[in-house]
């Protein structure tokens, strides 16, 4: 079984890459080092962790994968470009992404800035341009949930609490309110826009698989934190230990380690419960369930 | 005729900021500081020359005024992002825009940055949570409209070209290729994302209004340089002088002042003969042509 999910994952991997080589500007269309940096963001790195759950949220509703390849690469523009622009100097001023210099160090904070922004507009452009679901109601809605999770009250709300919260004092649902939407929101977008790809799931349905979502999503920030405290950069393949140096409030640093493990471990049975009433299709969301848990970098 | 536009303009310009501050999310809504910036960057400032457009294009399809107004906002609301992040000490480094403080001078660069980000995808969760067109699959269209022209092969990537552009000689085309796309692209999806709302035009009376975009789109930036050359810093409300003193081409430097408004001026006669056969309802579009090539700010 082990051995199957990571065939699966790594033909999924492949498959997303591939999708955004191709569909990324070409290097030599004009704006030339806009489109180089644009690429150097987004290609041959990184865990593809959102578009794993898309896929795997895909198979539950029997989603067509093209389709869900698109909402996927969607989601994963958004990561990216949220890298990019978290990197910057005014944001988190980190100089390694991936293992490479981070986009701003190998290109410069102006085409930084501008990778970031056609990025996202990439992500929108994607879900807009192809057919990706049975109408094209369900599909502005997926535009709509991707947009309200990558916004103010999403992602870039959870990135300005979390500047905001530096060197102060968080109490626990203050750190989990940033990360629900710093990382949360992304992660819960990934999983629902999958979903919605095949056939509609019925309310309840929906509901029990947007628990899953927020599950996971919160487990993943809460390993991120530890992997932060434990791991070393060669590993990760960014600086470790910055929230600490930053005196960033993590799950680490509130909870202590091994609370913090808990916490992931309770999180990760709250998310395979909600997957319990989802039946046989739901088999890849629990591995790639267990991969977010488990993984070490 | 005039005071009859001017009434028009000022209840369209009326309409947007009511629908805008209304939309916004509130100062009091956490994180507070983001949607403070976010308020600020695009309230009570600004000519609105996008969402007039938008509403006289609506005027042509006969569309609700309604449906134009979120359309328009949308189209504000990634201008308004593309200026906070235009101004940011990596690009512009400019201190003053609608003779306010820029975002960055106000709050800081990272809540800047954020609130470019967080506008941008508020402006494709207007155009996705609300109905603006006769059919979804019409909506969709819009979408992907806005999101090409705001990326990198539309204005950020024009963006990108003027940065790389700055100290070298532009020939007049690469001149032309850079507004098309820093300036041009963003009107054009105004003009034709207000169109949209209404029942479809023939693809006749499309390509003309796509053409007539395409000139009022270049002939706005052309007017741009001719007021930032001439104009003082008290009257722009936003830095005058600043081309020259960047070294950046403009059509002012390239073809000296009086060509450069004879440009305009024959820019004008094509947008508005590319009217003529779209009948009596142009009239607004006619107008808001005529507002804006000859402004003095």
């Amino acid at each position: 079984m082990i051995t199957d999910f990571q065939d699966w994952a790594r033909s999924r991997q492949a498959r997303i890459e591939t999708f955004l080589d191709r569909r990324l500007p070409a290097t030599d269309c004009v704006p030339e080092s806009l489109h180089d940096a644009m690429r150097y963001a987004v290609l041959g790195g990184g865990k593809r962790v959102r578009p794993l759950l898309s896929f795997a949220a895909g198979e539950l509703s029997m989603a067509d994968v093209e389709r869900v390849t698109v909402a996927a690469a969607a989601v994963e523009l958004i990561h990216a470009y949220s890298l990019v622009h978290d990197d910057l100097p005014c944001m988190d001023d980190d100089v390694l992404r991936r293992g490479k210099p981070t986009c701003h160090v190998k290109y410069n904070e102006a085409t930084a800035l501008l990778t970031g922004d056609s990025l996202q507009s990439l992500a929108f452009q994607l879900l807009a341009e192809n057919c990706l679901a049975d109408t094209p109601q369900i599909q502005l809605d997926m535009i709509r949930q991707l947009a309200q999770a990558s916004g103010s009250r999403g992602m870039a709300g959870g990135q300005a609490f979390d500047l905001a919260s530096v060197g102060k004092t968080l109490s626990l649902p203050e750190l989990e309110y940033m990360h629900i939407h710093k990382t949360g929101a992304l992660i819960r977008a990934a999983v629902m826009l999958g979903a919605y790809c095949g056939s509609s799931l019925n309310d309840v349905q929906q509901d029990k698989l947007n628990h899953y979502a927020k599950c996971i999503g919160l487990a993943f920030q809460v390993v991120d934190d530890i992997l932060d405290a434990e791991a070393t950069t060669a590993t990760l393949g960014k600086t470790a230990g910055k929230d600490a140096e930053n005196k960033k409030p993590t799950y680490v640093s509130i909870l202590g380690i091994s609370q913090a493990r808990e916490l992931a471990e309770r999180l990760q049975s709250d998310a395979c419960r909600a997957l319990d009433s989802l039946g046989e299709r739901a088999i890849r969301l629990r591995q790639v369930t267990d991969f977010i848990i488990e993984r070490k970098f």
